[in-house]
């Protein structure tokens, strides 16, 4: 038994989650003119995920924004490496090593049904273990050039089953795609 | 003066065009589940355009379907090498070695307003160069993990305005955006 592991990220339209430098700048000035109060339907998503799973990257960037924007849902941040984690953090914040499927395999044992995969590296991973099941995607109207790419290799296609696309005013296109399983996972 | 430049496309969700090899095996598969008679707008588009620019890559592909699919539409090959057209393809089949701005100009001059722009490296260099005006991308389900991407390198940030969003029942999502202009063009 797995759980159920969802994306909810915003690229730019040739398909970048950051700068190489890891930089959001683009992000956080096309967040600028997003009307007040909306929030795309994250808030919707986050509350109905029973925990996070980022790369440290990830961990990083977040930690370095300051504070810590995820509440008492529990992180699990992914790195080979050993993690001090400052003491401002709850205890839910938990490192692990362990890879995509045995995670998986682990929180779905301990009840959880539904993770938030985050950041480009661990959504990759998860990707090409077979175990993305749905995708969430917000694309911010800016091409980049360069930079962290969403996506990577594959062993196979993956195809995904459209179920929704959304328009906002301010030009963000956010399209939720269900992810078919393939021969590969 | 220079024409209007458009680009009308399909990429994988992770932004290919192509395989590697160029095949658009995962197209055509998607392309037969469309449902009879749509065509997602291409047959407005191109008859709105006044020519068709490619580069040899592309022309070649076209060429090796058999048939010639752009009738009496004006079509300009761009190779740094000569070619020698078939004598099936119709005289308005032409090669050029000029750059962006410069066939731009000159099909402007010679009272041209608006081009189709297709091709990946094709669409890269007017990009780069700021001369695309329209950018319609429709989006296939699938995840190709590796392939010929749409978009490349830029010499800076390109902002595009949204102008609508079309979801099709088969899944495929069409978006129509706006190219603003760069201090780099």
């Amino acid at each position: 038994m797995t759980t159920q592991n969802c994306v909810f990220i915003a690229t730019s339209v040739d398909g970048f989650i950051a700068r190489k430098d890891g930089s959001v700048d683009w992000l956080n000035a096309a967040n600028e003119v997003v009307t007040p109060g909306e929030d795309c339907g994250y808030g919707e998503f986050i509350s109905a995920v029973d925990a996070l799973v980022m790369g440290r990257h990830s961990y990083e960037t977040v930690l370095g924004f300051g504070g810590w924007p995820y509440g008492n849902t529990p992180v699990i941040v992914l790195s080979r490496n050993p993690i001090v984690f400052p003491k401002h953090l709850p205890d839910i914040v938990t490192h692990s090593e362990e890879a995509p499927l045995a995670l998986s395999q682990r929180l779905a044992a301990g009840g959880m049904t539904r993770l938030y995969i985050d950041g480009g590296l661990t959504i990759q991973r998860f990707l090409a273990a077979g175990l993305i099941d749905e995708l969430i995607i917000t694309q911010i109207p800016i091409l980049l050039g360069e930079g962290i790419p969403l996506f990577g290799a594959l062993l196979a296609d993956v195809h995904l089953e459209h179920q929704s696309t959304q328009a906002y005013p301010f030009g963000f296109v956010q399209t939720k795609y269900k992810v078919l399983k393939s021969d590969v996972s």
